[in-house]
């Protein structure tokens, strides 16, 4: 569904162009990211793909990832790496920034483009190589302190999942690669397979800052390692997740939050100068509303246009055709029930944006 | 300045990780440079870094570009390469969705990141390996149509570099690498070395569209090439420029747009709980206005307080110190003239208020 509704296109197995309705979606999950991370006091950074391979090497991490992590030497003769996840870079910059217990606790995050030379499909789809990962991390003095912020991230991932439309289940996991020994996984249930991972924290403690040296100085005086949490999130994935649970047999039907316009004008026949000239002065008037509207001008049959846009997903569907023609009507459709409501444009116009914007 | 005020970290030379207040102000640019690319009717997409070098080969510039161009072959014996810049990738793009005359004209542009290995400072700067540029790409049917394009994205970047606050000039170029005959450089002069590019836009023309077979059918029904221009702004590399014309002595003075908070609160003793209570309610009553602001609690002296205001250059300064014990007034200082203004609280939000919506 999200290669044939023109959201993405591959351009290599595992590598994806958003193409404009697709990066719309994107960033509509971001903003959601974005909101619930600053609403419990994440401040947001950005952090490079490019990485000194030494960084990995103290953590010892560079031979337990092995070839996923995709490693060349450039002209200088610098071992580099491609960043398949940021525990080292994040703890790294941590060690130069932190010094006392008064800078603690601190939450960042980014929302950063992450590469992985993954050779195998995992639960039956292809993961992809080049991929948008919502990471944060949090500094804490103690395991109190990291228990609070844990729990507080659970928290946000449940809003967060919740205003995407998804219904995710929590489970204990297995921490893996990244070390520590609490771990919790959002999983979404995907039909005749395993479960399509959107979510995974981990209570990292003093794992990576022990091994880098990111200390503080306590209140009794001590220098300590800081107690560390990881919470990620892929981005990318989640609009795979969110039409594997929003769609019907006609196409994807988008939560209000995510879909890339709000209202999609159906003119259903763009050669009859009365239909357009209404199809384009609704366009505008709903867009100076701060409704976001898309207007479907292709010269194409009425058959093709309302499957195309049950196909693409937009909430609110309106229709400019013959009941116009005739009684001066326009046809408002809800993706989400079929429902159909037909006013004459002025009430139109309103009742859209009582919809939109409550 | 960038380092010292605590914006950027380098990670490894070339690679810089962006800290909360410089990654605001990286947003700051985008916005700006994303307004007026849609205001000339522009859209955005998002592509991959990763890249086949087969689309390189085809156009030959996988010799063109050498070892600038950072190749690996993955675990599947893929030849990949991170993409230095993106007209292979929109070429195949523009071929697989562009197919007749009635799609044209097109512009599409994206805001990503960029990955070179560069050995050499070029203008006695070194030029970073992995950095945020937006390109463009303009599609027409013919020359008419291309002119009118590269003629609205000259004037489109003129509007951008005005509102982040920089002084720059046009020159006509060379086109190097891109290949097509027309180019202009928008440059930004540079003390003590030669200006620091932060723009550049080509007329490719067919070039591309011929090489990777990306015609359309035109109205007389013949098949021809699409008629292309690129069009690049170094996004990260604009924050440079910024300061670089817009500092004094003290530090940075961020233009308005670009400011990454619109005002500093600075309690001058963290001690005094009148002081910090009054902080902490203009603080909240400036954010309700949606004013950005940011407060600078840490328990530090007066002149290191305003020191580090003068060097970080967010446009006002709001202390709340001797003068407000005294007389229960707040000062306001502007970054930019240096110019003071005593008030006291009520009268002191609705003049910020004033100043910052107007």
């Amino acid at each position: 569904l999200m290669l044939r509704s023109g959201l993405c296109r591959m351009l290599v197995a595992g590598a994806y162009s958003y193409l404009p309705l697709g990066l719309r979606v994107l960033n509509n999950i971001e903003n959601i990211v974005r909101q619930e991370m600053n609403a419990v006091s994440a401040s947001e950074l950005l952090l490079p793909a490019l990485q000194p391979l030494e960084l990995w090497q103290k953590s010892g991490r560079d031979k337990e990832l092995g070839e996923v992590m995709i490693r060349f030497v450039d002209r200088r003769g610098r071992n580099l790496c491609l960043g398949p996840t940021h525990e080292e870079v994040i703890t790294d910059l941590a060690k130069n920034h932190i010094f006392s217990y008064r800078q603690l606790p601190l939450v960042l995050y980014q929302i950063q483009t992450k590469f992985r030379d993954e050779i195998r499909p995992r639960f039956g789809l292809v993961r992809a190589c080049e991929f948008i990962m919502k990471d944060a991390y949090s500094f804490d003095r103690d395991s109190a302190g990291l228990d609070k912020n844990y729990q507080a991230m659970l928290a946000a991932y449940q809003k967060i999942f919740l205003r995407c439309g998804l219904k995710v289940s929590v489970i204990e996991a297995d921490s893996g690669v990244m070390g520590g020994k609490v771990s919790h996984e959002f999983v979404v249930p995907v039909e005749g397979s395993e479960d399509l991972e959107i979510g995974h924290v981990f209570k990292l403690e003093t794992k990576y800052s022990s091994l880098l040296g990111a200390n503080f100085l306590d209140t009794d005086g001590k220098e300590k390692p800081i107690m560390m949490g990881c919470y990620g999130i892929g981005v990318s994935r989640l609009i795979a997740a969110i039409i594997e649970q929003n769609h019907d047999a006609a196409g994807i039907i988008w939560p209000d939050e995510i879909s890339p316009f709000k209202v999609l004008v159906l003119p259903l026949d763009v050669t009859d100068a009365k239909i357009m000239d209404s199809a384009s002065e609704v366009y505008a008037r709903l867009q100076s509303k701060n409704i976001e509207t898309l207007l479907d001008d292709r010269d194409e049959r009425a058959g093709v246009k309302f499957k195309d846009a049950d196909l693409l997903g937009i909430s609110l569907q309106l229709i400019i055709g013959k009941e116009f023609l005739k009684n001066g009507n326009l046809e408002l459709k809800l993706r989400h029930s079929g429902e159909k409501i037909i006013k004459e444009k002025e009430s139109m116009i309103q009742e859209i944006a009582r919809i939109c914007h409550g």
